[in-house]
């Protein structure tokens, strides 16, 4: 099943820890798209300036990820830049230039139009219910957002929800944007106003599903070296979506299945810079981490409670 | 199983959003006691100034909890103020006052040598120490401890983990101690100290279990309304504790459930002031909660990938 992802594509300057590297690539839809690659080939739209070294795309599209909605613009690519902290839990955003990104309007090629599943990376509200009015009918429309947003475009962001199936956010912004401290509270808030399914986002502390009848707590994935958590939460979306395009039925299961899947592509993309965990990953490897996640997460209750 | 707690036995002063108590039963033997309670009576060691209302105190007899280890001494009574931020996650200390228990010297009576559990509540490590020198070679040691004594008396507690099985703590405890962020790293420095078991307790987020060989990650039971943290760690300790004390064969899964059942302890402590949850809580309400653990915490690996 098709994946269109709507997202920034930028070269990335990070530096951890553990290193440093300059002009990687990077933004939402990149590694959305990668992650998602394991299991579903992404359709890309975004933008990049005419100085954008193409070479550096090849890797997506031999995993068989669309870059025909790829469009160049005349001037400079979207550059970020960040520091994190000798334990990696805080960043310092050294530099933003946005470059060509700044007026991303997005349009979708006519080959793109009827993808069932869209994944809205984080820009203007208004800029993501503009692709979902480009779109025929999609089955599954995701959509992630930041503070920026929630504190500035807050109209647009209500609007965007009601139109929204499955909101993918961190703790803190579910918080900010229902204005309730306790998160079960907010969740309820946030599926109030639209969405059936709500992803939160707790970074190494886990993830929460929330659905319609249905609530799913999920670990971290444990790791002893973590090398860059630039696209972790992408990343997360790509596997969980990715791993919703390789399944027909999807029920409550399917999408517990699928935090499992988008949390294993957010702790390999970790483990290297950039997307280059995802270069050598095999349907094995990911096969095996959730294994790994099964085994670590499991209890058996006693039959005399049961 | 009997089971042996060391710890203070306090009038806690709490105000919450919520509302708020004075000296209200507290302290962390009484809150080990009561949540073990559900599943094994404990015998309780600590001193109480010829202040206390003795009376609070008629619910955990009343339970089984053996308290002729409890000394009365001439004297204040340990009192301890504290306020709550309105989201619960921080709190402020208004006043301590030690009374008594600044001079505790834990005796263990003749009756309580042979508890094959035992739990040392966080007193000075050198404290701690000398109880286990009363002690006839426990089954299984348990300790608690605060970041207070791990930078103040390091030595002391170096010696102590050597004779500890089983290491209760928080996530910045851990860090803390072993000088390392990361957490995996951290428990690893740890064991290497003395505990085949380390128990790292993160609040909201959950709990990890390191054992000889497993590794165990439970998210925290969610609750809508949490109505007053304290105790929720030493609640956790009772119900882990009380839940071993409860089975004669302990292997990994028999560890894993006992996580789960600390967990319901602290998240059913959090839910009114003091104790007075585990006033009216029955063993088909703890293992219903169980139940719902298990059911907001399972998913299935597909065969494909098994």
């Amino acid at each position: 099943m098709s994946l269109l992802v709507v997202g920034s594509v930028a070269l990335d300057t990070v530096r951890t820890p553990f290193g440093m590297v300059e002009d990687a690539l990077g933004g939402s839809a990149v590694f959305f798209a990668a992650a998602a690659s394991t299991h579903t080939p992404a359709y890309v739209v975004g933008v990049i300036g005419d100085d954008f070294p193409r070479d550096k795309l090849a890797f997506l599209e031999e995993r068989g990820v669309d870059l025909s909605g790829l469009v160049e613009e005349v001037g400079e690519s979207f550059r970020w830049a960040g520091e994190y902290s000798y334990d990696l839990n805080s960043r310092e955003t050294l530099e933003t230039r946005l470059g060509v990104f700044a007026d991303f309007k997005p349009v979708i090629p006519p080959a793109a139009r009827q993808c069932p599943i869209v994944f809205l990376g984080n820009i203007h509200p208004q800029l993501q219910i503009d692709v979902l009015n480009q779109m025929d009918e999609p089955r599954l429309v995701a959509a992630d957002t930041m503070n920026f947003w929630i504190e500035g475009e807050r109209s647009a962001l209500l609007d965007l929800l009601e139109r929204v199936d499955l909101l993918m956010i961190n703790d803190e912004e579910a918080r900010q944007l229902a204005g309730v401290p306790n998160l079960l509270k907010a969740a309820r808030w946030i599926q109030d106003r639209g969405p059936d399914h709500l992803v939160v986002k707790k970074g190494e502390h886990g993830s929460i599903l929330f659905g319609k009848n249905d609530l799913f707590f999920l670990p971290g994935f444990p790791l002893e070296d973590v090398f860059d958590p630039t696209g972790a939460g992408d990343s997360f979306a790509g596997g969980f979506l990715g791993y919703l395009g390789s399944r027909d039925h999807w029920d409550e299961d399917t999408f517990r299945r699928a935090m499992v899947y988008g949390s294993v592509a957010g702790s390999f993309a970790v483990e290297r810079f950039s997307i280059d965990r995802f270069r050598t990953l095999s349907r094995e490897d990911v096969a095996e981490r959730v294994r790994d996640f099964k085994r670590i997460t499991t209890f058996e209750v006693e039959l005399e409670h049961v």
